[in-house]
């Protein structure tokens, strides 16, 4: 039996709230170098300490062992979708990251500018590193010449340096395409084509890339170095399954960063804009506590301070995490659970498979009696090692919103 | 999305060391008998306890829950290989403990010679037990008299006491076929019939047992007690991916005992030879460091002691290897994994389920700040309890031989 089939049979409405914290690549790891301590266990977090007196804890696998996972499988997986059913294609993240708003069906490429040389061969496939100004100016030219590619609107944003993403938004379009984009220097730039051949809409976006190409070329032909551009990644935004009818839950967004709140509206969640900081974010759920059933609290700077390779700045920004969380447990959610999308260890100063630890709170979480919510106590909690993708599940079930399953 | 396939498409070729240490039947259970301690745990091990200082640790279900696996799946498991999927006959296993060289397609029976009476009926399914060196001259003269059946070359070897194989070597052969054992006494030989009725391969080698016992019952009609034979297990040599294209990574064997060569030249591994004791065995390594990215070194004599049910041997075997870990350890691979292929628990004088102890080093494994590497501290660590065969990519992963999986 379909695992999925059976969850939503067995979904109960009930009157929970519930929320996910995320760290973002809070897991860390315990090396010589960091004196055998990762940011969560040097960092002071008395209120987490506090919760975890009453909390189940666990680490998960964001995809599958050994496997380092982007934002978007690591989200998808939180959200409780099988990352590798449902992927996402790299130009639709960029797309999301540009705080583009995507449709179901909107195919999108990650592009960059480029110089070529008078026979049409890539010579730099950066363009030299142009400033964001200029790419924002060159994106501007292409944006106002170029509205339509046939029947399909084309959507066109900046991003920094050389980078910009480019979205058809038109009837019957798929992905995903192979790259415009030659790999390396000395080649011209190749026509893309459908990576599933027997696919019409991937045939017609591949066609839409084509006179792309034909009405952007001319336009760049003068301006130099970037008189090019190379497309990649070029995919359309999946199908997927709406948070709110998958589990019965009404959902909300409450993050800074686009990405996130991009990977959040893929699923159907309501953005909810305005908070800066984490404590404005907690306060935001406060204020809108009546209004959805489920809240998505998305927290960059673990994230960010780990690619950084920054334990300190890392460390204090579980300490300010840990500070304002107090504001949120003032109206306290039935269900919380707090965990990372993956792990981003301040020794390899990027993602990484490491399990993240999770911790899980509510009535009837049980305590696993750990003293504090670290990698190392939560090796021990009884959650075990499972997939990111049964989170949901267990903080559905700590809901109370599963029937029994057979008499 | 498949899995492996997945893996496949993230490998990167790196320049790392990879090595994987098998002490064969590791893992063993704490019983009121023993004091509550395991071998690992009575050992003295200080070399493994410092590696373990800087490692993390899990348990490893060999196959599947409650599943006790030969040395088959056991390794193939280890190798990252399904063993569900890829499945070694009993009588390729029996050929290969018998360091015969198997060439994909070879069908290969486990043998052992019987007594009938005047009907061809079977009085003794192992022929009065006869000495091994009988076994031999009969199989001398087996191998003498009958070179080929049909177009296929035949390979008989003896082994211990009634047990020999017998192997078809030509094209177009394949298994599984039914047994030519009645499995029980006062009964014919039953004829052998292809599994797959519909296989015309399964269906020729069939013809060919059938060849085999023409020729050879006539040689023993005079013999007593042995004149006559039983074969099982009849079965080819599956294609197997080769482990060099699998993970990018040019293998090593160091093993002393012919299965487990056998079992690593399945999957394309080049053998060592040589070493016969584990001091000489990690000598092998460092003399061949250069050559390979990838080495397996196998260690029977854990197996061996826990199938005797000798604890105290069993603890002097782990002992011995751990005196000679610094051998290896002075060339200091980038990624070392140690672990069983299965528990032989010595109050169960054979192979067991439970899950085996595993510990995996690198500079990214971090610490699970464990302080000794046993069954007892293994589950609680990072690795939780998983399928023995993620532990190959758990170790490329170590080796930062995955790209990331999504933006």
């Amino acid at each position: 039996m379909n695992l999925d089939a059976l969850y939503s049979e067995l979904t109960l409405k009930t009157k929970s709230k519930l929320v996910l914290l995320v760290m973002d690549g809070l897991g860390d790891l315990a090396t010589r170098q960091q004196k055998y301590l990762t940011p969560l266990e040097a960092a002071k977090t008395p209120n987490l300490d506090a919760l975890c007196k009453d909390s189940a804890q666990g680490r998960m696998i964001p995809v599958a062992p050994g496997i380092t996972p982007g934002s978007g499988p690591g989200h998808l997986a939180l959200f409780g979708y099988d990352p590798l059913e449902f992927q996402v294609g790299r130009g639709v993240i960029e797309a999301l990251g540009l705080g583009i708003e995507l449709k179901a069906g909107d195919v999108a490429a990650r592009a960059n500018f480029c110089t070529l040389d008078a026979k049409g061969i890539v010579t730099d496939r950066r363009a030299g590193r142009i400033e964001t100004e200029v790419c924002e100016s060159l994106c501007e030219l292409l944006s106002k010449k170029i509205k339509k590619v046939g029947d399909a609107q084309v959507i066109i944003k900046a991003g920094k340096g050389h980078r910009f993403v480019v979205l058809f938004r038109g009837p019957g379009l798929e992905g995903p395409l192979t790259d415009a984009d030659p790999h390396s220097e000395g080649k011209p730039i190749p026509k893309v084509q459908a990576v599933n051949a027997k696919s019409a809409k991937a045939k017609k976006a591949a066609k839409l890339v084509a006179g792309f190409y034909e009405q952007a070329l001319p336009l760049l032909a003068k301006k130099s170095p970037a008189n090019g551009f190379l497309m990649r990644g070029i995919a359309h935004q999946p199908e997927i399954p709406l948070f709110e009818d998958r589990y019965l839950l009404k959902p909300a967004c409450i993050a800074v960063y686009p990405m996130y709140k991009g990977l959040a509206q893929l699923v159907g969640m309501t953005k909810i804009e305005g908070p800066q900081t984490i404590a404005e974010q907690f306060q935001a759920y406060v204020d809108h506590h009546d209004e959805f059933d489920f809240f998505f609290i998305h927290y960059k700077y673990t994230d960010m301070y780990g690619e950084d390779g920054n334990f300190e700045a890392k460390k204090k920004a579980i300490e300010e995490f840990d500070t304002a969380l107090p504001i949120l447990l003032k109206k306290r959610p039935d269900v919380v659970a707090i965990t990372g999308d993956h792990s981003t260890p301040c020794p390899m100063k990027g993602h990484s498979w490491h399990p993240q630890p999770v911790m899980l709170n509510s009535e009837i979480s049980g305590s696993d009696k750990l003293p504090r919510f670290t990698e190392t106590e939560a090796n021990r909690g009884s959650l075990g090692v499972m997939e990111a993708k049964y989170l949901m599940r267990h903080m559905q079930a700590n809901a109370k919103m599963f029937d029994k399953f057979g008499a």
